[in-house]
């Protein structure tokens, strides 16, 4: 039986203001669930979920017993934020997530400037879990990777990807020689720029504003995505242009 | 004052169902009101806004005052499919599109198998129209393009984009020549791949169960996207694998 305070709690943290103040977040539905499980087993604070559920989870190895809670299909209902519940809800904390200086200037990242879609933040977590990027970074004004609809759009990669929210200053002070590569609409075309070393961090912005002034300056590469000579469209999706950069990427500068 | 029939008529159009009985569908918000207004006048029927709206469209030319209702924001709200309603509602045409037999084999397309999210599929319109693709086909399983969120996530994309419903076997007949680029798991890396032509068909298949094994046979190369060497991902988007592909394409095989 699930108390009043215990699903405002869960509620509560759709909200960002209330995963930063509990360091907790909510994952839902069973494939995503097991990915924690599988991952992250240790951060699971509460796991709630349908008894058929819980009769399954054996196969799921390391979960801690203590932590399970047994719910009806009505109390999943109240603490649920999808629209068809999906048999389990855990809260996890949120994972203590810091820079390696030594690895960053070998590593391929992602800093994303002013992202505010929740479904571009998960699945750009996907595209660098994909492409086995060491860090997406996030600027303090995107969505955070923890939204539940960013961790349902990640499918699992929330929990094998490293993301941290930063300012881009902070990555590249006492780093002159980091190649930081901006998308940028009149860029030099990705598929020709020189590109040859391994690390780096590259910069997408959203799609409304472009990257934002306060990055701009960092930027020592502008690269971009030709369109075709005659068309019309304004932009790529933030996370299809991410991908398409970290595509080339990975094939020109070397696995 | 709109009446509980128009009301219901504009809320049906919803559902592929009643889109298909009226050969109708709902656009929404001044962006992609006005993308509509620009792309293709001649087929908004009916569009239904706020009075502030009207007074602004002076400035979009080509429509036809008779089919402009003013509506107050109650109203607006009691048709609208968004979650806050954007000043303006138009109700179009569903443009018939065909296929030129002999733009097929000089064409890029892409035919989408199986693709369920309506996100997805109005964002690789978004896709094809950036790299200029002729056509944007689809298996009778998937969502249609005129699914309001597909609508929205095309960005306008669906108004210069051709799209057709249609089976991979009627685009292959009589064509046994034309190059069909299936993107699966364990195909040649499409950075390597023989490409060579300006023409063919890329096949992308659903995120849960790829390539339909009716699509399957017509296929003539197997490309993939490879994952970095431990990538733990199991795919990527199927936006993002459409995305990328066609720029590699558009790239290798040349504009």
């Amino acid at each position: 039986m699930l108390s009043k305070n215990k699903v405002k709690f869960i509620k509560s943290l759709r909200l960002k203001k209330f995963r930063q103040k509990y360091n907790n977040f909510i994952v839902e539905g069973d494939k995503m669930v097991r990915e924690l499980l599988a991952e992250a087993p240790h951060n699971v604070a509460e796991l709630y979920a349908l008894d058929d559920w819980l009769a399954s989870v054996e196969e799921v190895g390391e979960v801690n017993r203590e932590r399970l809670v047994s719910v009806t299909p009505e109390e999943l209902k109240r603490i649920s934020s999808l629209n068809t519940p999906n048999q389990v809800l855990a809260v996890s904390l949120i994972p203590e997530a810091r820079v390696d200086p030594d690895k960053l200037p070998q590593a391929l990242s992602l800093y994303l400037d002013g992202i505010q879609d929740p479904g571009n933040f998960g699945t750009i977590l996907r595209i660098a879990d994909w492409f086995g990027l060491s860090y997406v970074f996030s600027s303090p004004d995107c969505v955070d990777a923890y939204n539940p609809k960013a961790v349902q759009a990640s499918m699992g990669a929330l929990f094998r990807v490293v993301s941290i929210e930063t300012g881009l200053e902070a990555l590249c002070r006492g780093r002159p020689g980091l190649p930081v590569y901006g998308a940028v609409m009149d860029g030099e075309n990705v598929f020709h720029a020189p590109l040859g070393q391994k690390g780096g961090i590259i910069v997408i912005g959203s799609e409304g504003s472009g990257i934002s002034p306060a990055v701009e300056p960092y930027l020592s590469h502008r690269i971009s995505i030709p369109p075709a000579a005659h068309s019309r469209a304004d932009s790529l999706n933030a996370a299809v242009a991410a991908g398409i950069l970290c595509a080339v990427f990975r094939e020109r500068a070397g696995r």
